[in-house]
């Protein structure tokens, strides 16, 4: 698939999985496109817990369950009828749910360029997921990231240890459809920023020069 | 160009930009593919600083050879005569610089899903950064993030506000090649770990079964 095709396609699913199994063989092909991202210093924190086990997705959803709650009473009335109209999850109906974590210890304590900004090393992992869910994207799979959940309580359930950092909670199946816009702008929760306001030049604030700013309100890929 | 070549040829460049300058038109393609990013509750967190000012760049620079010298000091002498022969940074020869920043006020204090993970907003602000490095690889633009440096060092020079989060620090340009292996592969410093290290099943630990292991161990993409 072509590349800008996979990150124009690339939707956060919840709705839409279907139960269709995930050939090991397809598995294992995204995965590797996940573990050739970038990484500090070269140190490939991540692992990847392939979870099929369903009384460990029915722990995660609990969870996931009560911090929705949790959430849920932080709205004001209107804000929360929209909320409740938005599906947060996938876990039991996605085929393999992928808990995505980050060893700092790998490769010794002095990783290369890391030690001004340690949190490269999660960002690391960061970069990974994003390498899979672009190549979940090109087999057709769709995937869902998962954060209403307390780090410790899904460390605790997978047997994470704890100088081992949590990083993504996600859920992989193929999918009915993938959704034409993020459902979130479907919903009117939030809407699509034009991208000439997050580019700034040279210093923070700087709005770019005309020539720029008529590219980037006219680009297209 | 296909998703999966543009994974496999993207490198982390300090070696090889060529100061021929980037159109206008190609940045804004390649910071539009970053904008379409997943964000933490569709929140689109991040800016962009495109620098292309001299005095600027040379400030960087500065402070990430301080950084590269702190460093230094803490490896053996072995280590230390290999990470000599490592070039850390472009900053100078790269046509364009971009910082990179995630702003946690977007959308108001409850975004969806960032309650029980706040780290969720510079993550989000990490895949955008994924998918500009992959689109600058389709562009034959090579990039390398440059983590040797402080970055309220950083902050202070670019005038960002002290409650948005600097992420990283970019750069971006034409190049003589992108190499065959990563740098720091090549140079021996680290070693490509095998993907069947990197994965588990239903729980840290343990090893996957042997039809995935025998698939992860053969996958190509």
């Amino acid at each position: 698939m072509d590349l800008y095709d996979a990150i124009k396609g690339r939707r956060d699913i919840r709705s839409y999985f279907k139960s269709d199994p995930i050939l090991d063989e397809v598995l294992a092909k995204i995965l590797l496109a996940a573990h050739l991202a970038p990484s500090v210093g070269y140190s490939q924190p991540w692992n990847f817990i392939i979870i099929r086990d369903e009384n460990i997705k029915r722990k995660v959803k609990e969870e996931v369950e009560r911090q929705r709650l949790r959430y849920r009473e932080l709205l004001d009335e209107d804000r929360r009828k929209l909320f409740d109209t938005i599906k947060i999850e996938g876990i039991m109906e996605a085929p393999i749910n992928i808990a995505v974590t980050c060893d700092p210890s790998r490769f010794g304590p002095h990783v290369l360029g890391r030690i001004t900004m340690p949190e490269t090393c999660n960002y690391s992992t960061v970069l990974a997921i994003e390498n899979l869910w672009l190549a979940a994207r090109a087999e057709n799979l769709g995937m869902g990231w998962v954060s209403f959940l307390d780090k410790n309580k899904i460390k605790e359930i997978l047997g994470i240890p704890s100088n081992v950092e949590f990083i993504a909670y996600l859920t992989l199946g193929y999918v009915t459809k993938f959704p034409e816009r993020p459902e979130l702008e479907e919903k009117g929760w939030n809407y699509r920023l034009p991208l000439s306001e997050v580019v700034f030049e040279d210093r923070w604030g700087n709005k770019p020069n005309e020539k720029l700013l008529e590219k980037l309100n006219s680009a297209k890929i």
